[in-house]
């Protein structure tokens, strides 16, 4: 039998087996019960029918059971514990449709979610949390997760203000083992988890990682899978396969292929790949795994597991018992599986393939190009998400046509996500480029030294990596770019706060961790001309690497940009076209030389106490402009200068003196930690001795040292005091025009001092 | 036959034709050439005795040929075309002595450089760089590479300031395709090559990485692999597996067993894993490579490789072609075999796998449990390495005892290393703890968060990284040790200047990128006693994260201690168990209410501008008392108090505050970059108004923003301007003794800032 047939006769007897297959409980032998990936959408409607959701998915408007009584009745996971299998599969359903209605309302990670559901009523009917440990990875999976677990209630309030987080979070729950944001650690945490209840003579060890296939791509997960095949830790990694490996899902990569992952292709495979007689190798080894067991042991699910068997060899190979594939989605083959790993006394790692539907359940999603990953709100019965009006182009679809623009003049610019493309734009690039992008899955580490290989050789490679997902790449930053000074041009997305995803991914400490390292050269636009100019700046500049970091958010548009920031715009339009800016120089906005006029005719009259510079790097220059212009309003006597650093290294010293030299206070500001730009315009001025005088006042504003919950980005810099009105209240209280202690600003601010008093 | 037959079967084969084989030219079909690891080693003596250097290894002393008439001929490898096989085999007996006899004389890593002398040979005999690339990953076995490649005269400056880098450096020579010191960045590195090789139409495309068995287990290589297979990039990687993981080689990991790892496990099992079959679906694979070449391939080397292949699925499942394993020492086949894939126009990737024996033809090595990895200057005939005099105790070492003093009491004390329990201390503690102590191979991320994973559960873990190493881990110090605010031990040996390791391996950077992270407890110890102490409080400090920094180094010996450091020792003993110190709490050293009395008779009597105070960071306070105990000597009316901030964060701002307010200049020192200490403290100082008003003077003394090459920690800290006379002139010139231009210390210190005028 070819690989051809064998391949074709799997389809039919997976889609035999699922449309029929549970439904009367039989068993066929041999047969895998999941089709491969290309006929694993076709079979959801039936899935869904068989769950008992058939009506709600005939088409659209789709809806909801209009009452959910098991779910109603399930506080904490223990009140599943009486429940039948009808009871069980009607539990998944009304959980599917709680999580629709709320994702509806508050936006959020909307398809993941609903590709576990399943997963996560089988893992809280079988395991006994918070005595074990369920490890979602990445974890935006976690909302059935969670409102199994005393948080439905709260359910509303999803990643808003105040509100409950959208990944686990161990401050918030005690069935959240591990929190994360970041893909690839469940592995890592569950065998350190592991090895503590075993080190600690614990009575229970179950440990479970849910892990996706885009996940399991990352370096860590490898090293994980490794050490804990070799160190034989008692565990269950749960690989959640869906077939998606970068987002949005369905982003063509390089070469137009999806997956971007070699790991990816060989799961998929994985069921048509290997020959009949492993399923016998495969029976041995389920029967090793469960020795006493077997004699007890539901001769189905023997049967059913052995009939499954296709591979694993790659996990086998890294220590591992491969049980699998299996359909995630099939509670009563899920159910006893996970008992009999629950209940083996064996020590050994498991891998629980599943092959699952990312947006099973509902339609819509299933059949997006997204599978509607991470929605706004939207409509329930259509699938159809709420825009709202009509924005400025996004800092990253600018970055991504300021790239296009670059890479039409210099064959040599090539594009590298970290299986991110929509986020970094490189979905935008892709298509203009295909053959000049490249996808390598979630692999940050290995992004930034093939892109240092790649400057070796004479490309100009712009590697487009969220700023808190750099910090993977941190040593490769560091290593492998900057001691040989190759061109590698970084792109730094999400720079600062980043709204409702919270603490894990704001882009925080870039300027800290980046700013220490020789050889760089690190800018930050404070607008959408600057952006455009900045990219070609990279472009063009061989001489070393440069990274070039920016938020989340949208452009300012041409009025604004005229009327605050003192643009001249011809027609009244914004450039589309970028052009090289000087490195390390910055620029005066407004007050003498700036391209804004101050409100106060003239700085020059005042004294030098009254005189007030504020030097901003990034995009909190909007706010400065506001914070300046309202302060010259309301004092006549007052100054207030505002520049653009542009560039925190290599630092503009001449700039940064002027400003000293001209004014009596001067005010940083950044979106950013401490350690960061205006730690280094300090440092500058402490060597440069122009803080020894008494002649100025200086002031840092930076983000305080605390974790930044979820909220608006506004709300977080609201929280920060790195707002207009911030800065206008330091502006005041400097010039004497306000009173406030300046203890209550340092406490506030730097809640890392333990103090509580000054001398 | 049974597994075990099939072993001694394999083991007689492999014997027979080791030591026949090639003398013979004759050929063995389907029996493998390398025997397991575990028979290799008695072979080395035969293997030595085929490559004509028999006599010199019959027993000691050992020395090399009297004359290298082929090594005299090559200036550059294009100088080697033109040998035969005998002249090759000469050649690399000639190069193997010469590194021998250069290292013995310098120190440095050896025994990876004996391991891979016939492939270095081979490689360049096959390759044409700088044409083709050569990536050594790490780079530690790179001296025959410098010796082939125009920098054999300059080998006796090894590691020496002003000399050649122990590594592969860009700057170095265009024959160093990459620069490393970290390892498993050359498969990343070399798809990168190979990628812009082909997006910019070059003519040939030959990207070799020779990565070794514990380098492959960092995550960064498997997302390599993972990423090369899907996006089938032409290129070679050359696994040098000689079953040596963790360093030193022959350290027990935990339960007692080599290597740490279970991929190292596969492999060395590859050879007696498979069944036999699986040799034909080779031969298969491998005429696929070379589609067109078999006709007239040498149908020895056909059969040899066929007769070799045993396994490597796991390789083949990650996208790549897998040849071997492979004598690694055999030039005759190697030689061939890397023609074969030279010529081939297949852009699939290659992996080909080694099996070589560290230290390979210098018995001393061979057969030392370190096999004389790192080595200082040592004698040639004998392997005996020259001691110095005996000095006091390692940094490590007293950290590894101070651990075991805490693990005694505590038993939720664990150790983790990522392949480096020798350069850890975890050796040590390992030998008291075996159960307790974790090397989970070269994983940093993943020894990070699975130590997040054990504080969950209750266990106290102890994460022992270098500094510069801990780069590798930095996400998840982040993301799952700081932002879930668990209590994991991060302890950074080697952080400041290790010395002849170079600008890879310093440890400038972790108070900058640590120093903005919230919830991290900072501290830095100035000498052993608060070592040992720091140790003990982060086993007694649960509330949170802590980091630990210290030095490559010994302790100052109760002597110092008490005459500098003003320890007032029992018996003139240092204490051999540490007390727990208050977190957040500095000291005072020198001066008033410190524990050394100034030599100027009292710091009340001077005027404000005479007053200096230094706030030190770590082992710079030697320095430091040096320094003010030579100025109080040199000037009566100056007063220099020195004062030991211990912590970083939280910073002991009473301390600070006190120091400002009594001093008129103060002066930060640490063994760390800008954005480190010094800035945290001017951060305080400036919101704290006390730079307002002109009564202190305020200068960092930080490293600057340079790569500082290779030397011993004293050059390097003397050309930082960190030493006690750079201390001393700080003072002396802001104290107005003597005139220096204050730019000049800014462009000696900060060469980042592109200024050469103040205004």
């Amino acid at each position: 039998m070819s690989l051809y047939n064998c391949c074709y006769v799997f389809g039919l007897a997976a889609f035999y087996f699922c449309y029929y297959g549970t439904t009367q409980n039989a068993v066929v032998g041999f047969a895998p019960t999941l089709p491969s990936t290309t006929t694993a959408r076709t079979l959801t409607r039936h899935a869904a029918e068989r769950d008992g959701s058939a009506s709600t998915v005939s088409g659209p408007p789709y809806s909801g059971p209009s009452v959910k009584p098991i779910l109603d009745s399930i506080n904490f996971p223990s009140d599943m514990k009486g429940l039948d299998m009808p009871q069980i599969k009607q539990l998944a359903n009304e959980l599917r449709w709680e999580v629709l209605e709320a994702v509806s309302k508050t936006g959020g990670h909307l398809s993941s979610s609903l590709g576990v559901t399943e997963l996560t009523v089988a893992l809280h009917y079988v395991f006994d949390m918070p005595d074990d440990d369920i490890i979602w990875d990445v974890a935006h999976q976690c909302y059935p997760h969670k409102i199994l677990t005393g948080r439905r209630s709260k359910f509303p309030t999803l990643r808003q203000q105040g509100g409950i987080s959208g990944f686990c979070k161990r401050a918030e729950s005690e069935y959240d083992s591990f929190g994360a944001g970041h893909s690839s650690t469940s592995i890592s945490a569950a065998q350190g988890m592991s090895i503590a209840k075993s080190v600690l003579n614990k009575r229970r060890n179950n440990c479970v990682a849910v892990i996706g296939d885009g996940a399991i791509t990352g370096g860590m997960a490898y090293e994980a899978m490794n050490s804990a095949g070799y160190l034989q830790s008692r565990m269950i990694v749960v690989l959640n396969d869906n077939g998606q490996v970068s987002l949005p899902t369905g982003t063509p990569s390089a070469g137009g292929t999806v997956p971007a992952s070699q790991l990816s292709k060989y799961t998929s495979n994985l069921l048509v790949s290997k020959p009949f007689q492993d399923f016998r190798d495969f029976a041995k080894s389920f029967n090793k795994l469960l020795p006493e067991e077997m004699q007890g042991v539901n001769k189905r699910i023997d049967e059913y597991t052995r009939g499954l068997v296709s591979g694993g060899t790659l996990f086998e190979e890294l220590g591992f018992y491969y049980v699998g594939p299996i359909d995630g989605h099939d509670l009563e083959n899920l159910i006893p599986i996970l008992e009999k790993l629950r209940d083996s006394p064996n020590t050994k790692p498991v891998l629980l393939h599943l092959k699952t539907v990312k947006g099973y359940g509902y339609p819509p999603a299933e059949v997006a190009s997204d599978r509607m990953h991470g929605v706004g709100k939207f409509n329930l019965g259509t699938g159809a998400q709420y825009k709202g009006k009509p924005t400025e182009p996004s800092f990253t679809s600018i970055f991504a046509n300021a790239l296009i623009d670059a890479a039409i003049d210099d064959r040599a610019i090539v594009g590298i996500t970290a299986a991110m493309p929509g986020g970094t734009g490189m979905d935008i690039f892709g298509r203009r480029f295909p053959k000049r992008t490249f996808d390598v899955g979630i692999a940050e580490q290995h992004a930034v030294c093939m892109g240092a290989g790649m400057a070796c050789e004479g490309l100009k490679p712009f590697v487009c990596i969220y700023s808190t997902f750099m910090q993977r790449g941190y040593d490769q930053v560091v290593h492998d770019v900057a001691i040989q000074n190759l061109p590698v041009r970084m792109m730094l997305d999400r720079a600062g706060f980043v709204g409702n995803d919270g603490p894990t991914h704001h882009g925080c400490y870039d300027l800290a961790y980046l700013g220490c390292i020789p050889n760089l050269t690190i800018m930050s636009p404070s607008d959408e001309i600057e952006l455009r100019n900045m990219v070609m700046t990279c472009a063009g500049f061989d001489d070393g690497p440069t990274v070039l970091r920016y938020p989340r958010g949208v452009g300012y548009g041409q009025e604004k940009l005229q009327s605050l920031f003192g643009y001249k715009l011809d027609n009244n339009e914004i450039p589309t076209r970028g052009e090289v800016i000087p490195i390390g120089k910055g620029r005066i906005i407004r007050g003498a030389g700036g391209m804004v006029e101050s409100t106060s005719s003239s700085t020059r009259g005042k004294k030098r106490k009254d005189r007030i510079a504020i030097l901003s790097i990034g995009t909190r220059l909007h706010e400065a402009l506001v914070a300046a212009q309202e302060v010259e309003d309301m004092y006549d006597d007052l100054s207030v200068t505002v520049a653009d650093a542009r560039y925190m290294k290599p630092l503009d010293v001449d700039l940064v003196r002027q400003l000293a030299d001209d004014n009596g206070v001067l005010i940083t500001i950044e979106e950013g930690s401490i350690g960061g730009f205006g730690d280094h315009v300090l440092h500058f001025l402490a060597l440069d001795g122009s803080l020894d005088d008494g002649n100025l006042t200086f002031r840092p504003m930076v983000m305080p040292d605390a974790y930044f919950e979820t909220g608006t980005q506004f709300q977080q810099y609201e929280e920060a005091g790195l707002n207009a009105r911030h800065i206008k209240g330091t502006i005041l209280r400097l010039a004497n025009k306000i009173e406030v202690p300046i203890l209550e600003q340092i406490e506030q601010e730097e809640p890392q001092y333990n103090t509580t008093t000054k001398k």
